[in-house]
């Protein structure tokens, strides 16, 4: 397997990510904007597929329809020119002052009416662009203080946008499904529809579910301690995977976004795992683009930049060809057969069993042997992430 | 408004709370057990009007009938003498070895279907005692390691189980509902279904979904560094709060399970203004028991586990106390209207408005001053949040 | 005893609190520019004795002398004019693109000789306006990824740095002293002396320790998950508290920089108890400026910025309020004496004991009767808490 | 290299972690007792050189001293029939009730003096044994209440206590050095001395500085989020890494002890760097035991035991060959060398500077070029953590 990415492997990157100036909240940028046609140009010859962006990354907020004419047509020029796509465009509803207390579910009724229309308008400019997906990061939907913000309300006025939203969609006839991105906190003190959970009971409240997923991103989960993987799978298991974001976080803490691969290793590789070989017959669970959502590091210069793009996709790679040979060595199917890991996919039930047959038969109760599994009846889960680490680290 | 406890507070404790042994992780027990008749007679005199325990507080796993008999019969007549009830009964599918890798979702088939056994029987029971609510905590449901857990197949197994238990209930008409119980971790490295939002999700892919809701405890979800009362505001959105556990909890770490309000004040005093004072017309937003589930400190004899359940419910008093002041002072009601914190029930679009006649709407947009809320359009938010705090104090 | 701010309360703010713009990692500035003389009028009039302020806030990066003593000349007056004082000036090594791998510590050599000037040149004006301290934070002293940074070497330059320092100060004759601000991480993945222990730790390789305190931050310890007052407690342990950061944050996530007391109020009640009461004989433990080291939120304008600094000092007020009360109260004593908490001041040993002594003693082993504490001897610790919540909450 | 473990590689094992029976905070043992001679004989043949123990551990709390004196001699039997050693002993203040508010630092005076004497019999054994290190986690000494601890009345009996331990080492002639373990928590709610800082700090306090050092444990300091690897570097540099508790920990939860490795790799990695090849010359900065403080899953039998034993061991070879590699490789040379990592160890200053020569070199400010660091300058440190990524991957 090769480590050299190509348009196969449907890598893509945020506008802001490449583009990040490094300016944070303790110090002012270290690096000048980049051009988006530069940016297109450069991920290109790197080997992605794909570029996103904000409206607001692609020109400030606020301009005028020609400033924002020039240059999307600058763009377009440039993807055709390389043959690359943008499957997905997300917009910012976070950034501006007039969004301080959030775009959907400020409590400013005007902020809110203002927030649909600059989604409404960016929505039009995603079918232009023929992106598949609209992402959609609520970062200032939230509060600092419980008594500042109705949660229900909010929740109902989020509800309210996104069915509009998804109306416009339909009615516009675009092939654009949504995805919610999740976010315990930071930039607010807690944010609403703070993990993957919280976005897919959400979703199921909504007049078109089908038209939502999930969005989540690896540094989201993991800044509220909780397991990607895990994340995934329960996303996938609805079917709600429309677009992930990679990255990398080192624990609980600020939002990090490191390459992807340089935070929690083990994770990134059951991730991968799951993505690549995770569907049926081990075949890909998820099929869409994979997504970098990272900031090269404040301490870089642009080579840092370039360095640090091509690493997202080389560590992606090796993840991807360290978990095909976990899955194909004889060891590891032997241990995952000990551990039973297979085993969960058998029904609990006999076929046409219910609950009167489950009662009748004896042996799954009355005479089942539950003290053999003290000090017997190990699950060997140990040796099998030994397997699992060794794969990772190259060592079998 | 008294800060004595009566029956009419709903309160109500686990068994497994006042009657904790006082082993932990790191040490032996410092309590001996409690009597189940000893329990009652207390709770009852400190004013409490329920109690709740899983199947092994009242008898020891592996007990033969007549011991169980005689200790329902036990329980029962304590509960005729005292007027207490059983609103709440709960299952043990994590202390004894044989569930080990978890109960409904355990890799090994022969102990999902000896974990089904065991809560049918459980079932039972709770529909005997006229319990309300049937919950279920699966702390043993998740792993420590990726590979060792496929968790859609998990999940699977999950609703396979859950699906049954509600068709029994259904079948017997036993007229219970429940509650599924969320915990980020702990015991295990990561856990199914580690937030409320993950539960609320869970249940929307379930047969009989209006018969299943969650039960948050407070610390579980702060373990996670989630808004507690975020979490309950989103389960009330849906309906979906079949019974809730109160305690404390001191931010990201280990299960504290302190006394409530002897954790996070500011947001034990939201989540209680939203209780009470969260429904129509600012009436009760949950009228369920308000159940505590915390652990009398390992350092206390019985004086101090009497001491602990009965600072559980004057701390829930004192709050409800302030949190009717908070409602009820003109400051306060003046400071919300400025943060327009009501406003955000007024929904976004006008009626009858849809995508076309927002955008028609050029003072939602094209004439909407966005640049006003530099420097000015403040929400006034940290004067409303030293109001709630100055409340919380009784300073006012 | 009166909320009303006095300048014996010696409450002090720095200019980049009241002054923050409110631009964040994720958004744009809210506000615009404050003017020094504005703030020191307007804490002036709240009430606050002092304000301080790093050299970058005072006066651009770079500035020409001559802007620099323009700027020097109008804080003067404004000080004059209102009897405001500086108690504490800070360096700002963090912002500048030049310090992105840090000032005293980054791993390029030239960096560290820039920063030692930059400060040195702060310290004489630091020194010109009376300061009595000089706090340094070294928020980009640290790293990303594990391999970038030699920490002993680094450790070794950050010595280096503040032994010329603190030779400058003493061959000057200025009389000021040093206070390191720890903090874990952010801006940087982890920060050198990420704790109070580290930097107290650090302080004892110095050449003048003597001269070098700490200035922990509340926020800071708490996004380790620590006990900010425990922390404070160690440090007067030695004497070496030299100045306070008060804020609040709400546990382990992002700098959050509330007011004091909107984060965890338990801790910020403790930590004033011990601040006021914590001394010999119930008397200050700790004389200096109570500094608030805090960030008015971003959807706040000027009258937010306000509300909050009288905020900050009105907390501080009444926790102290409720601290004099919890001390008064009988039944605190009692419950105190029950707890033992006093019986902690007691040696362990008995005048003139040693190791040969104690041995001799059997009623300290051999006849000790360890099994009391099973089931009994229980220390009522809840109950104690219970009062300290109580009095936090005005309800006795 | 050779992956199998030798004596050489100086691991050891407590005796409390293959012989843990896997009761936890929620459940009961999975396994039965390990015999001490059977743990010897076991380790001894997986290639480990010593065994650790808590004097609890090798004979319950209370023993009648023919019963101690039979384990001991069963202990010294199996040392003499396999070479294995003892390099370190430790004591358990922490299991019995009569600990439940700590040992040195409980508030009960007559607690704190039994808990001297079993010390000080348990450093006899220490001596006897030919233990050249005594370990004190003193995971007991804190509290959950902040009112109901005096930290720095406790601060002044842990002096006491250990000044007497070292004093009574002293008058015995025993060669044997005190090591204190930090955490933060669990099962305390804050434990005193909670990361590696605290504890440095505090050493500076004591009588005898020279005889106390840390020993750090992997998972402690990560709980609180801290770096390991940092926390060893600052006890290096000075001189204070008397021992080290290697494991796994996934981030900021409750206390996960798994083996080493199969928490954070980065850190294990570059930890493995340090200790190996941290030295002057590229040699070992610590030359001390590879202690393994860990327990085998709740879900493994005793093969599981000795499978993780084992692959604690292996893991820790593992990365000491990588990064033997990592250390070799010219590319990573290369690397480091346009990150600056070693410049952080050319003195800030010239030979013989002072601050006057500094401020006399217009080089080093009036004439610096700061504003080349925007845009420009870039650390290159993302190209070298995918360096130290793809050998901890041993993709290179």
């Amino acid at each position: 397997m090769a480590l050299e990415p190509t348009r196969d492997d449907k890598f893509s990157f945020g506008l802001w990510t490449i583009g990040w100036e490094a300016q944070d909240q303790f110090g002012s940028a270290t690096r000048p904007p980049l051009d988006v046609v530069e940016a297109v140009n450069r991920l290109s010859d790197l080997g992605a597929y794909g570029i996103t962006f904000h409206d607001d990354d692609l020109f400030p907020f606020g301009s005028f329809p020609t400033a924002r004419r020039t240059q999307i047509k600058r763009l377009k020029g440039a993807l055709e020119s390389t043959g690359m796509v943008v499957p997905m465009v997300t917009t910012n509803l976070f950034s501006h002052p007039v969004f301080k207390d959030g775009g959907f579910t400020s409590n400013d009724r005007d902020v809110r009416r203002f927030a649909l229309r600059k989604v409404l308008e960016n929505i039009d400019l995603a079918a232009e662009l023929g992106a598949e997906t609209f992402v959609m990061w609520g970062g200032r939907e939230g509060s600092e203080y419980d008594a500042a913000k109705d949660v229900r309300g909010a929740l109902a006025r989020y509800r309210e946008a996104v069915n509009l939203l998804a109306g416009y969609v339909t009615d516009n006839g675009y092939d654009l499904r949504f995805a919610i991105e999740p976010k315990p906190n930071e930039p607010r003190g807690d944010i609403l529809l703070p993990t993957v959970g919280h976005a897919l009971a959400f979703i199921e409240t909504l007049d078109r579910p089908e038209m939502f997923g999930v969005n989540p991103e690896t540094g989201h989960e993991q800044m509220a301690g909780l397991n990607f993987t895990h994340g995934i799978a329960q996303a996938l298991d609805r079917g709600k995977l429309f677009h992930i974001d990679l990255n990398g976080q080192r624990g609980v803490k600020f939002d990090q976004d490191l390459v992807f691969g340089h935070g929690d290793l083990q994770n990134a590789f059951s991730l991968v795992d799951l993505l690549e070989n995770g569907g049926p017959g081990g075949s890909q669970a998820y099929a869409g683009p994979r997504h970098f959502d990272y900031k090269p590091s404040r301490t870089e210069d642009f080579d840092g930049v370039w360095d640090s793009a091509a690493a997202n996709m080389r560590t992606y790679l090796l993840l991807k060809e360290r978990a095909a040979a976990f899955r194909a060595d004889p060891e590891v199917k032997a241990a995952l057969a000990i551990s039973k890991v297979e085993e969960i996919n058998v029904p609990t039930l006999n076929p046409g069993e219910g609950h009167a047959e489950l009662i009748a038969d004896t042996s799954s109760y009355e005479e089942f042997d539950a003290d053999a599994y003290m000090g017997g009846k190990g699950f060997g889960f140990v040796k099998l992430q030994q397997l699992f680490i060794e794969h990772l680290l190259g060592a079998r």
